[in-house]
């Protein structure tokens, strides 16, 4: 199954790293605890909204984007997992 | 400040009564309880990931799609929210 607290974790890390930011400037910035946004950003902690809009306003990044940068990682992730499709199989089958 | 849990069920709900299905068949199909469905629904509990995946697979609704439902709504709330634009007042200050 997808785990979207893994795929949230990823694409905050992302963003914080390609701000070339430390975990301890963001969490001091959103005013959370350097483990606990590294917890988070390992995929191992569930953000409430509100810490999660606290971390997003630290990195200047619209909870709208992040949830495009999730949206597109978790879309890669399901098609990863897809079985090939049956009509495939049947193409194969019917030459 | 835009809290995700109350656009995340939103969503959920848009989606349920968009299937014209009760809260106890989707409830019962993601095996979790009625209440606990209808507080996710109402933005009133923060789902964890492995219960947000178990109401996806009950409504077949692709994590992905259902991110980008919230992702588009948050982001009319990001508008919404905004300031008018300084670029504005200044063309008026000018005129």
């Amino acid at each position: 199954m997808i785990v979207l607290r893994q795929h949230l974790g990823d694409a905050l890390r992302r963003r914080r790293t390609g701000q070339g930011r430390t975990l301890r400037e963001v969490s001091s910035a959103a005013r959370v605890s350097l483990g606990y946004l590294s917890e988070v950003e390992r995929g191992q902690k569930e953000p409430s909204s509100e810490l999660l809009g606290a971390i997003c306003g630290a990195l200047n990044l619209p909870l709208s984007v992040l949830l495009r940068d999730v949206g597109d990682d978790v879309a890669l992730a399901e098609l990863a997992a897809e079985p090939p499709p049956a009509r495939r199989r049947d193409v194969v089958a019917a030459a």
